[in-house]
């Protein structure tokens, strides 16, 4: 991919002075980060009842587990503990808060798998929540991730200041809500069986409720968790969203380009059942060079941060590149 | 039902001074108050775009409306209403802590009457979300119910202290997920697939799970949104974890004995289906026995509050005597 290779000379020139410049840095990065949201993960969805638990139902613990854990680049809360970092805060709750974020995006995961949705078996090449329990618990363990989500924000071992916590709780309803990414795979499904395609505009539309919303709350999420100020989360919810629909559209460039086997799925899927994609939509070409436009957003807003962002505009460029 | 004649001599005594204590005026206190949460869930589910919200998928927020409207006694939105204005509160941010709580309720429903759940094809006399609409819309309806209700309850609209909204938000999360009614859930179709019947312990700890957490939360965000003493608010806990449990075996007692027409479901599913109930445990008098204790447990602890207390006294009265 182009972008990260020549699209942005300020980040060449830093590349001769940060480590992270170099994709294989970052992606090392990105992996330390995955392996710390694993094992917090497995904490929160251990076998230990929680305070003001009676009992722990075992299997529906053990398909959250399944939909939850080994697997998957974390993208999201990575970019939430990088947005935390750079606004000043580094802590355990801050990992709780990322980690909150990234049961909300296993939860949609289980659900959009479902027969009555994506009809998936396989998921990051294994086998989907539904294939490996049933349907009834992987509805279940979808619905207990997401519920439990909320109770890590609200928690106060998240965050000592409740105002942080109303407004995580808030800021994640918003993105995974009817107005966000359950009203954009509704969306997304009601596009697949209408007779005309989407046109661009729609598309767009669709996409930032399905995938960018949660993106850019995950963003958003680390700067409320450090009481930003209003200056820099604007920034940081600026380069969110333009992140957010790169992410998608190298998501839709690589279902038409990619193969099965690297992405732990069924490629060339987005054709076959009629998915709205910007590839249907501006064609190849056209699809990659919006990737490139977009990617330049987002670094652009980091702008305000300097060289500090440095973490955050590896990711972006990660994104534009992605090939997994 | 013997309990509301005969079993708790200072509510007939009550009777002849508070119109509440008659079941007539009680009932319709509770069709009052459910007409106002009809109304207040009626608008958090029309049409208009919420802050924050790109779009609406109508088929979408028709199928959350056909979900969370037009029925149902609303009986946990009424203790959280009655709850706050015993401790004080009675204002519109606690209507709509009520309405997400019943929002909670509904997607439950939702979700549990899906096919690869209880299969239901009737809920309040209507077809179920999946009928009317489709298994994937019934699927992220009970999804956007959820997130909404978490929503709801953490923006500021609801509460000015941020500490109530992050404690609503914690305490639904607890009520509705893996450890409480989530998990309940997945115990109750655990046991249907078993081949022997749970024990009466077994049974009570899941009810308490599945029934039991959301109507004692329902009674304690009322104390929570009020802000009351730890004493009031371990009162009106005592009293909704009685409740809790009392509902749930009036509704095993229902559906031993109830007709499907008064149920607006089908009656006798339990049995037929080999579900773990305090009838089959108990037999149909030690039941109706249990279920006496239960209420007269939940009177008791609304003690401190005095004649104050009529309405949720009354409402425990209800809940034993209910023959719908």
């Amino acid at each position: 991919m182009p972008v990260g290779q020549g699209g942005f000379p300020f980040l060449r020139a830093c590349a001769l002075t940060d480590p992270l410049h170099s994709p294989d840095d970052f992606e090392a990065r990105l992996a330390a980060c995955a392996a710390r949201v694993e094992e917090a993960l497995g904490k929160l969805l251990a076998g230990e009842p929680l305070p003001g638990e009676v009992y722990r139902p075992e299997r529906l613990f053990k398909a959250m587990r399944h939909a939850a854990l080994g697997g998957g680049k974390r993208l999201r809360p990575f970019l939430t503990l990088e947005a935390a970092r750079l606004c000043g805060a580094d802590n355990e709750g801050a990992l709780r808060a990322a980690c909150a974020i990234e049961m909300l995006h296993c939860y949609s995961l289980a659900h959009d798998d479902l027969p009555a949705m994506d009809d998936d078996d396989l998921r990051r090449g294994r086998p989907t929540v539904h294939r490996a329990f049933d349907e009834a618990t992987a509805i279940l363990a979808g619905d207990s991730l997401l519920t439990l989500a909320f109770d890590v924000l609200a928690d106060p071992a998240t965050h000592a200041d409740a105002g942080v916590r109303a407004q995580l709780c808030l800021g994640l309803a918003r993105a995974g809500g009817p107005g966000g990414m359950a009203g954009g795979q509704a969306l997304d499904l009601a596009a697949e069986a209408a007779s005309q395609p989407l046109e661009r505009a729609a598309i767009e539309r669709l996409q930032a409720m399905k995938t960018g919303a949660l993106i850019r709350f995950s963003v958003e999420a680390g700067a409320i968790f450090a009481q930003a100020p209003d200056a820099e989360r604007a920034a940081l919810a600026a380069y969110g969203r333009a992140l957010g629909a790169a992410f998608q559209v190298a998501d839709d460039i690589l279902d038409a380009e990619g193969d099965g086997a690297a992405l732990g799925k069924r490629a060339g899927k987005d054709a076959a059942r009629n998915k709205a994609t910007l590839v249907s939509a501006l064609g190849l070409p056209g699809a990659k060079a919006r990737l490139a436009a977009l990617t330049g957003q987002a670094v652009t807003a980091l702008a305000p941060f300097g060289a500090r962002a440095h973490g955050l505009e590896a990711a972006a460029r990660f994104t534009a590149a992605r090939n997994h």
